[in-house]
């Protein structure tokens, strides 16, 4: 398990790791983690690493994109000295090409989605003990589907990047691709971003998978 | 995994287990199932089990007791043809006769709670394809402590039933004990009864472990 | 214009013809129309027509499948005793097969469905002037999609029981699906059901289009 | 039609505009363009030119005059950088004369307001492709009325203005005179100033009538 | 002075009468008799008359037109034993002609209205020490005005009534028109309906003149 | 009748002035003037005297007493610039001796009191036409009642300075106390301070009678 | 001390023993005793006799006289089997006569007081343990006060049924009068009813002085 | 009895002291010391000792630990300069490190609660006629219970301090200890820290005892 006793885990990003949690701080007691996997994550390290006491922090906010996160990294991430970062972003950087399409300054073209994100990684890297970057997703079994074209390929920038830069990537895409198998996107989530307690499930649990959590250990 | 494609798996149980859940249906989307263990164990059952489309029922009502099941036990446990029954129930019995020691109409004591939890298992276990029993359980480590003492009597007879009826046992409190030897009582549960999400993860760990529950399937 | 002076135009369906209308009554001042297609057909009456006094109702009830407005049919439809009727139902019957799996008795499969509605439809007819059928629809180009594809079937359904009974067929799916060609469906509707404004305004057209409405009147 | 692909179209003016649109931005999804003639406008491109892309802005405050628009015109109109701009002012200038007579400061004469709309527009027409100019109406049909008499006295200036600087004007009171003569005011609005769907719809079809909308485009 | 000690004064109408008063009493403190011409009646006798302690009760309910007293005039007035009561109906009666024309069966023409109105007061007046009839108003200075035309109709036909029964009489129309020849209606009421607080002072003033109040009198 | 056509009548004062006034501004429509005397004294004058067209302001503050005027004089009062201002202050500045005795920086005592309201009278009635001082009230018909003689005794003060400065007195206890022959003070008001809608029946008739106001003109 | 070890106190009465307890229980954790005496009583008794356990439960609701508490005097008394029961009430029956005079069927004159009061007290004396009588009170110190004077006599009545019947005899008004020496009505209640904390500590005192409470036991 | 005519006496802690109370004063009427303890001894105070008219602040804030009240020390104690200063911190400073053990930076340790305590007192006491330290307390009769010794701990350094600097000790623990041996912890705190109304009289009696206050005076 690459957690170690102690260590600090920030997590930022937009709606999906935000999902209702106490504002500003993002952590401590009475649902301050938010609803989704964020908070799953933490419940499944205190109920199965305790010993450990990870500190779990939240600094997700609903409809950011890459800008938004560049704009707060100083106060919501640097200034936090996280031992362990994980950042999922992105959805929102395409989706409003999307569900928006006429208004392009909300759009964040994939050049600088990677450029930003690139520069935040590079910059944090050298400051944390490890670095998880989770990639966007989009619930549309499709893979013709013009937003899922576009979600992938953003994708396929977190992953470049993670392996460039040596971070531990958690392919969400790859996660929630398992269970489309079975499960029609509506199942999941009605506008295929949103996700059930399920859909968290699925985050968390591959995210878990890559520090080497161990399901089985109590 | 003990669970087959298509199946119906009802909880019913008091606050730990309502967590807030739709009401009356008690089933369907956007938070339905309620945020505690429910919620988790339909979660894990979608994202990893997704091809067996087990249907999920919460039917906990925030404050009840064995007595309060018995008096809605047709309508909301028969009549509904669970092909699976789990049931959680025993700490309001408990706690009122430590909460409020002088109002003892509230009280549910030892004889009453076996004799009514004996009388519901052995009417529907013929009903159904698996009954679960969870123990009621108190976040208190302190084996002396009176209100613990009581809980742990009531959890044997939980125990007794269960084998009595070859039903499926669920430990909470053992489930908890695990965790209270590195966590104080106050970080799961400021008042020893409605746990933290890491809380709900012990509960629902614990129900899984005994369902034969694949963590690592996918 | 095939409404005359006077007439009384009822639209019954689910949450895409109820869209907040007022409760019970459903007609008035004050939006009580709702915020959807309904309301629009009745502007463009009132102020392209307004020496028609078209009194428009609105009996939408959000969630709604056939079966629902089964139930209700001699109380909101035929007591009402509209001269002209608008059904727009379907997409509960099919939706909840894709986002409730599970969930098996919220289904209503296209037996059903094609069953209850001939009926409907028969038993309505003779009592009005004029019956107009809205297909359903699902804001998804990819015609191969699973739920799009069961949406097609029962939008067959409604073209063949009007063509048997001499209704007014508005087929909104075609509506939507020239707008489809220019703009991703996450524009009209994040869930590809409940669409914007543009998209109410497209089947406010396909509907006027159908009954003669002549849109350069004044 | 006059609009071309991919122009910004912003919409200022008073609750008329307004009608409850999203503050500050005034453009997105879930109604951020309001309830009324603005969201309609914009339905009606978005569902029958959709390749145009028009990107529709809504700047409207309720209980704005002229004054109040020159005081924000930099940060709302300017700083936007509309192709198009449409400005419905002057209902409030008058009304504050019949509805508080006493409270002098609140009133804009004709000749303050004449002289702040010209200084406006002179000052915008170059900066924008086209400039729509909407008169103030008020739904009493006798033309007698004081108040009546004012508010066309105000539609004359935005007439004289209007062809003064070569901008679209869309005489709304003209719109309204058409239903008028069918329709007692208070059908279209118990005030006489803030109307029904209906009366949003007559401005739409005024508004849209002079950039060559095609109402049987599809 | 025509009341006299300890005597009941009963007013029954709709929103105009209503004004917010508490349901269903309709009497007593903290503004249980709503915020219009009843509160300030009662408020004018308690305080130039406090020895005669007349005990006023309200039961107008907002959009009430004279069926709707009919219906419930039993429960809201024969049973309350009133010493003198006082009627204002008939605004909604004919307003629903004109903002809803289209919703027929809303409307209460001229016959049914008089021969309701005449029914209740030969029922009541041997029931009652004295009988006010006040006539329904539109705060609109053209006498042409359609809807003012019917009003003025209206109140032909309580005056008719008050006559031909020995009830006293309210013109309240003829209080308004006073004021109007110096203000524009919508200084009284933006829907030319629901008054200001210098309305209902004419109200009040033009009832309290009919029963001889002595205005001087402290 | 005092106030000529087109004068600003500012009122100034405590809960008793204030009433749930429209704040900051304190005047226009929808119950600006709050539910008090202010507003009686408005809705009089302009029933009775529609062609003065009398401006109304309402600059009560609930828990005012006389130095909280004096902090906020400059901008609620002179910057005004009123024609007429009246002034009803100084029961805030008794009752806190009386219901928190303990709270000595809460009491103004009577040196203080008269100091600052003859400094504010000094100040103002320069620059207004005409000032009115209220007397500030007890409801306490028992003249030997503690709190009810101190606030005879800051009535006298009222009254000296009145006198002093030429203004116009409104002897607000003397209008009660001929109503407390009849009624008990509960009738009134529960805490013979906050009074019903009689009560500030008293204090518009006291009022308009000193500026005389004829009752009887219509 | 009277109360004996799991006896059940039962409080009834109006607003002062109601003071927002928990409806219909009346008894419970999270302030279900209310705000007032009824909690302090029981804080007291817990806080100072734990062993005993006394279970106190509140049936006061607010606005009651004496002929609603007849009327649910079998429900909300009898059915409850109380060991001591604990009245007051009288301040409603007297205050209306003084708040609102002209509502003459509010009132509850002194006869029917009496002989509803000792019709309740002879029906229920036998079937408890022990029955306190608690005077109503009213904090005005002017002994000649009208309502003063009235509330005294009902107090008599009380102090005669009490000792008519062997009841222990709460003469609150005494507690109060002592009080009243030093501070002002208004310091204890701004209506001389609804009493601040200090006021109900009062009470509190009063009673638990007849039963023997040793105020220095721990 | 320590304390003096006129006398300010100022409470100043975390929630059990806050305990809902008016913010930023801190006292006055309706309810503005709160529901708990402070409360309490004011209404005693007043009720036992009127003539004495001491005045009671509450600067309690909820989750406060001793170094919050160090950052406002100046403005919430030495600011208003009270007679009598009492202090009850110290829960806070433990309960974070039980509840949430891994946020370390919300946890103060002994040394520097000591430290910064001592430094309060030592510049408080020379400014206040006297200085009363309560210890922080846990309702868990466990003495070995890990949080309650750590408690203990505190309390030690609170006793150790009072001594060291002549303050007036108040042990809270112990008078709970003394209710503990009869009543369980649950019946006093759900989370054996916010008492109910009996947990804040064991506070209220343990704190006037210290004071010399006389039960039984009147």
């Amino acid at each position: 398990m690459k957690f170690e006793k102690g260590q600090k885990l920030l997590f930022i990003g937009d709606s999906i790791t935000d999902c209702d949690r106490a504002k500003p701080e993002g952590e401590g007691l009475f649902g301050a983690l938010g609803q989704g996997y964020v908070s799953y994550v933490d419940a499944l390290l205190q109920s199965v690493y305790p010993e450990l006491g990870i500190r779990v922090i939240n600094k997700g906010i609903s409809g950011n994109n890459v800008l938004n996160l560049n704009a707060r990294w100083q106060e919501d991430v640097l200034d936090q000295k996280p031992d362990w970062l994980s950042i999922m972003i992105g959805i929102n950087d395409v989706w409003r090409q999307y569900d928006t399409p006429f208004i392009k300054d909300r759009h964040v073209y994939i050049e600088e989605y990677e450029q930003t994100l690139r520069k935040l990684v590079k910059e944090t890297k050298p400051q944390v003990e490890g670095l998880i970057l989770m990639t966007p997703y989009y619930l549309e079994s499709n893979v013709n589907d013009a937003m899922r074209q576009t979600m992938d390929q953003y994708g396929e920038v977190v992953k470049h990047i993670a392996k460039e830069n040596n971070c531990i990537l958690v392919d969400t895409q790859d996660g929630f691709n398992n269970v489309l198998k079975e499960l029609y996107s509506a199942t999941l989530a009605w506008d295929r971003v949103h996700p059930t307690a399920a859909g968290h499930m699925v985050l968390t649990r591959a995210l878990l998978k890559e520090i080497g959590f161990d399901w089985n250990r109590i």
